[in-house]
């Protein structure tokens, strides 16, 4: 199965796509950034996101996705920026009819590191681990959506099978 | 040329076209609301936005687009959904290669009533006033839609002379 794990930015969106075969570890497929002009109008950077994630998806072929929430920040406006970009990321997976999963920042963290306090550089030799890389991956962005994916390898089971056991009752 | 003016929002986005022929008041052309049920997944309420606005343009053929910001909430969530809407909004305006402003709700209040502090009630009103409807336009998003085209009918030239005069300069 193909998991494209995604962390969703107006200048940069991270994405990965990893293999998964339980128990197995995962296996890294595919990396990449989706980069956009901050001189841009908000609405021209967004169709440049939604058509080069559009392009990954259909490149890659995931079976299922996982994105991960907005992180709450101080500043309103990088917030809102992170927020626009994930909405037309959330209509890109939904448009080519992918199965798509939300994780928020820290819930990441800690399936992946152990700690949801984890430090960046934490999770990022955690990931480096998962994969087998041979170097800490980068940028943040990009270790980011790996981290989103090897969450979704691990929590997906327990969710499936917490909505079966719910259906039950 | 007919202006569509957009109040961007996940439960209810209300859109109005309006026709300007200065220096005559504008009419109403048509108005409406797009809603999604609270029930579905984000992703699902997202694409039914995205694809109803999509039909509003290409029936209505606006001109120019002008569009609300989102308004700072003290729920997080309310503003993250309001957000995460006026992405797949603008997308669908930018795939449709409509020019689009963006207004803040105060400018629009200041604009259209004459005080950024005016209550809903009173803008309502001079959002009759101006179009000669018969009654207060109803419900909020509606009327709200209705004053962001009127806000951008009114603004729009001053902004193109100050874009010009500073070519110049």
């Amino acid at each position: 199965m193909k998991i494209l794990g995604i962390d969703p930015g107006l200048d940069r969106t991270g994405w990965a796509v990893l293999e998964s075969f339980p128990p197995a570890s995962p296996r890294l497929l595919a990396s990449g950034l989706i980069h956009t002009e901050k001189g841009l109008p908000l609405e021209k950077r967004l169709a440049g996101i939604y058509d080069a994630l559009t392009a990954v998806i259909l490149e890659n072929g995931p079976d299922e996705i996982a994105i991960e929430e907005v992180f709450f920040s101080k500043r309103a406006d990088t917030q809102a920026n992170t927020t626009h970009a994930r909405g037309v990321i959330l209509l890109a997976c939904e448009k080519l009819s992918r199965r798509i999963s939300s994780y928020n920042p820290k819930a990441i963290k800690k399936t992946v590191s152990g700690s949801g306090l984890a430090q960046k550089n934490q999770v990022q030799r955690m990931v480096r681990m998962t994969l087998n890389l041979k170097e800490l991956p980068s940028p943040d962005d990009i270790a980011d959506a790996m981290a989103a994916a090897i969450c979704h390898i691990r929590v997906a089971p327990f969710r499936a099978a917490l909505a079966k056991a719910r259906a039950v009752v």
